[in-house]
């Protein structure tokens, strides 16, 4: 398999780390957001949509961080990263979503430099919009996983499902964005417990290839 | 079953959708957003992420749209919104993702508030955001569809799938601001095709209980 990705973007990231935990090895294939690359011919055909991540295998190519997890999940099955009941997955995607609907998009690259170049947002302006949604968006999950019964040494049991998956960049880019983490005493258990894994540690952006 | 929901909620509307394809009935529970309900205590207590849609299945409690058409299509199979193999289900969700984490987020009703109450943005600007986003994202869609050996009547084949439960709402959104839906030959038979079926029209705002 190959992955298109480049190593400070989460939603990369979040695929990186599935694939950790999967063991699966891969060729890993920077596309450099800063330098504009997403959107070059050459990888322009590969994804309409000019967004890393892509996983390429063999004939398929997939997009979609989420969408590319499920994948993931539905050919290697082990260790399963949407485990239990209809239920239980709808926790565990719907974990998920809250921050790859909810706060994620909102921060994005291309959505900060719209704010600053066609709105004309001051900097400062642009850091409060990005905390607001980093910070309120945080504070749900904290809410969902507080005292849930499926809450347990990770979002969802104890083992790292693809709530995990999300969880764990979303807290990488609200630190490097200094929001608040005050508030989160389950959330940032749940980090830490990850971060103490290879599967997550080692697949963080300044362990990347392309890290710089 | 019972959803609360909202009439011009599009993620509401998703989910309408879909129990309307399963032929499944359901309690209408309005949730007026305009009128702020989905903060109130009572609904908060439900959900809280304050947000629509919320399915009620029994014991289980299902949040965010896409977890909840997940969940409808584990627990009722038949007719499948996600068939296929897993790279077909792949498409499918990465469609599906297209439109609920690149274009829906940036437009829905907080973020409208927050730019114009907090970052005083003008009401002018405020509509070339929202169309900026619909428009650019959906001429994604355009891209991935056009042309693909996948696509047929609908998104995926020739059956609805997740992915038009997803188009549909956020075409109804487009329209409702004025975007330009040129340029989008395959979308627009689609979403007609979509607009033929009782599914997806008598689950349209203006069909609801809450219309107004």
């Amino acid at each position: 398999m190959q992955l298109y990705n480049y190593a400070r973007s989460s939603a990369s990231y979040r695929v990186r780390i599935a694939l950790a935990l999967k063991g699966l090895s891969y060729d890993y294939l920077p596309v450099h957001l800063l330098k504009n690359e997403q959107v070059a011919p050459a990888y322009s055909v590969l994804n309409a949509a000019q967004l890393v991540p892509l996983l390429i295998d063999g004939e398929e190519r997939v997009t979609q961080s989420m969408a590319i997890i499920e994948y993931l999940d539905e050919t290697h099955p082990e260790p399963p990263l949407l485990p239990g009941t209809p239920a239980e997955r709808a926790r565990i995607r719907a974990l998920a979503q809250d921050i790859a609907c909810e706060i994620h998009p909102l921060n994005n690259l291309r959505v900060l430099r719209y704010l600053v170049r066609d709105l004309k947002v001051s900097d400062e302006d642009k850091k409060r919009w990005y905390r607001h949604w980093v910070e309120s968006g945080l504070a749900v999950v904290e809410r969902r996983l507080d005292g849930h019964p499926s809450t347990g040494r990770f979002c969802h049991g104890d083992t790292p499902t693809l709530a995990d998956c999300l969880l764990v960049p979303q807290i990488h880019n609200a630190q490097r964005f200094e929001c608040s983490l005050a508030g989160l005493p389950t959330v940032m258990r749940i980090f830490e417990a990850c971060m103490a894994l290879d599967a997550f540690s080692k697949t963080q952006a300044s362990e990347c290839p392309d890290a710089g």
